[in-house]
């Protein structure tokens, strides 16, 4: 069986916005056991979707459209893909009324565009918008089903998991098992880490198993997929051997972020640690309060940009900035201390260094990072050269910090390191 | 003339990532005056890349695929498209030289699965990639030419814009000009915004001026796109329509976060800014500090979690969270004036708020944020209820913020608002 999506918007062609609702689609879909074959983007032009899902409707059993559903003017999926199938659209009372509701709940007058969003395909099916004002839609199509959804996420998402899969379900019958299970691992290139596996895993390839890399920076993905009978005893056998073979260089089993892992860690051993960010301006303690229960574990994050920050709230000695600079090992290390000692916590990470574009010298480059380490034993300082544009220099440097915790952490656990 | 992209990649459809290449392509191509008709997404399957290709080269003038010329066994592109041209490949050893040079200069063992990335199908012109191992190819095709970039964004981007625009100025003849504006703006739904610029438009749009609306949470993008020798004009008497009818809800001409902006008339100003952060937990300090040049209005972020936190890095009486809470108008008061006075900064913010999922009650319930904003004349404090996912409100109430803080510069340099 085959699904493919086809998303609409004129911001996308255009290069205005990334298109979430892909990656979002497939992962959800995927887990449900469809195979997305194929993903289509077009402008917001008749010609363009219509030939896109004519295409789609030939090939796919289920095709799935986002956006255009909207009030305004360029929100055109609707009325073509009405004219497409030859299905004449009629007022539904039924969704006037909950537009009209969803302003008066708001206490918010209704714009009149927004009564086109009543409009239902004649042998329509209609998903209802819990979250916003544009219902979804769903036609049969001579080999399956095609259905349009609205393009806000926070619309779209709710819509998919509530009212969409229990009509898949009804739908179509159950697909072929499918098992995929990916491990994020850090610390090892994308062609070391398929060296290490790969000899290894050859007989179990031979009998269907499907091997991915997916490398950003900082980490990589090794994902193991199987279809049919077997497939989940395939997939458990692939990941004992990347377990054997990779260690802890694996960080998660679950998808999880590695700041997720370092919370899950630290809640376990009811540890806590506090941060300290020049160069990464706050993006590592945003990493971590970005998972929930982070509260239980993260005492503060102190973004101390300026030296004057750095004296006032982590107590570096201003002779320290003044012999070695706010990038130097020394810094780095009273910055740590200062940190785990002001608010108490078992760890302290500081990160000290250039982000760039400017500011490097011969003797330390743009890249350069001091990352220190307090524990309950003493303070350790890190140096690294990260070469890399702005935002990538503070997830790679991010990274390096939450990776010196986990093992720490993991070390003090008595779980052995590769 | 058409232009179509074709991203590979399992890990794509199987929504392990985010495909960032379409969104940064179409920018970049849009800007050259290219228009991108359609973006696809296959498995590295070799019928699926096959048929797209296949398809792609028939309608398409320029078609670029990216991803599946790296050195792993899933890597199949470069192969199946020389297989499908009928080209046979060819070892090039300047890229054997180039790949050794690039494991030598990091002294590091150069695997022996990466000598794969210097085949070159027959015809092939090489674009040589100075930021990893797996060069970029080029093949004619019966309409144009068909490019295929390497996958990692930081070997893509300065491909592209070093190699191939300048083979795309030799390949093609000057596109017929085009013009694309987009406003950024905050403060008006997507509707209302229409409403009110949409009658005054309908004139440039009779001549040709397309209108495009995203709407974002916090913000919507108006976009003016034209065609032909018209072009500048017609979107140029569009933004001026614009700022006419919305004012300071456009906060940016350029594309700019409000971050930027923000940064920018700090900096024009002489000012500072000092955030003391509890629910967006480092969110506000990284968007101002991923600003080049922010360290000249930034002086220190506090991310103070805990109360103890709170009391030792911004002087909040414990009294002040005893009897009102750590989400309170009294709190987010004394949290906006302590990062006032202890970094001595010009302007202080100070974020604290329910980001949920859990921790709400009915007087104060999920999504409940004061946001306190100290000035040389005093404070105040903002109510709101962000009602979002976690990462949503981050970026919702941190929008708001910011929000308030230009909107005062404003206010004060003599700017008026609407």
């Amino acid at each position: 069986m085959q699904v493919e999506i086809i998303n609409t918007g004129s911001e996308l062609m255009l290069g205005f916005v990334v298109n979430t609702h892909q990656q979002w689609l497939c992962r959800q879909l995927s887990d449900l056991g469809f195979n997305i074959e194929r993903q289509v983007a077009v402008h917001d032009e008749a010609l363009a979707i219509q030939q896109a899902v004519r295409e789609a409707i030939q090939r796919a059993e289920l095709v799935i459209t986002t956006g255009g559903l909207g009030p305004t003017s360029d929100d055109i999926t609707r009325d073509l893909i009405a004219q497409l199938f030859d299905k004449p659209l009629r007022e539904d009372p039924k969704i006037v009324a909950d537009i009209e509701q969803f302003f008066a709940q708001r206490s918010r007058q209704m714009p009149a565009s927004t009564r086109v969003q009543a409009m239902v395909p004649e042998g329509g099916v209609v998903l209802w918008n819990n979250h916003g004002t544009a219902p979804g839609l769903a036609l049969p199509t001579p080999r399956g089903w095609l259905v349009m959804l609205p393009g806000p996420p926070r619309e779209l998402r709710p819509m998919f998991r509530d009212q969409l899969v229990p009509k898949l379900a009804q739908w179509f019958s159950t697909p072929v098992p499918f098992v995929c299970k990916s491990l994020k691992t850090t610390g090892l290139g994308e062609s070391f880490l398929e060296e290490r596996i790969a000899p290894t895993l050859s007989g179990l390839v031979a009998q269907g198993l499907g091997v991915g890399y997916c490398a950003r920076v900082g980490e990589v993905d090794v994902r193991f997929t199987a279809r049919g009978d077997d497939s989940a005893q395939l997939v458990a056998e692939a990941v004992g051997v990347a377990r054997e073979l990779l260690g802890s260089h694996i960080f998660s089993e679950t998808e999880s972020d590695l700041a997720s892992v370092v919370v899950g860690l630290l809640t376990r051993q009811n540890h806590t640690v506090a941060i300290a960010e020049s160069c990464t301006g706050g993006y590592l303690a945003n990493r971590i309060t970005n998972v929930p229960g982070a509260s239980a574990v993260f005492q503060a994050g102190l973004v101390t940009y300026s030296n004057a920050a750095k004296i006032e709230f982590l107590g570096v000695q201003p002779s320290t900035l003044e012999q070695h600079g706010a990038v130097s090992e020394a810094t780095a290390s009273e910055m740590a201390l200062g940190a785990q000692r002001r608010t108490g916590s078992t760890y302290a990470l500081a990160l000290t260094g250039i982000a760039g574009p400017s500011g490097g010298t011969s003797e330390k480059p743009v890249g350069t990072v001091f990352i220190g380490f307090a524990t309950p034993e003493g303070v350790v300082v890190h140096r690294f050269l990260n070469e890399y544009d702005r935002e990538t220099f503070k997830f790679y440097t991010s990274q390096q910090a939450l990776d010196i915790l986990r093992r720490s952490i993991l070390k003090v656990a008595g779980i052995s390191l590769s």
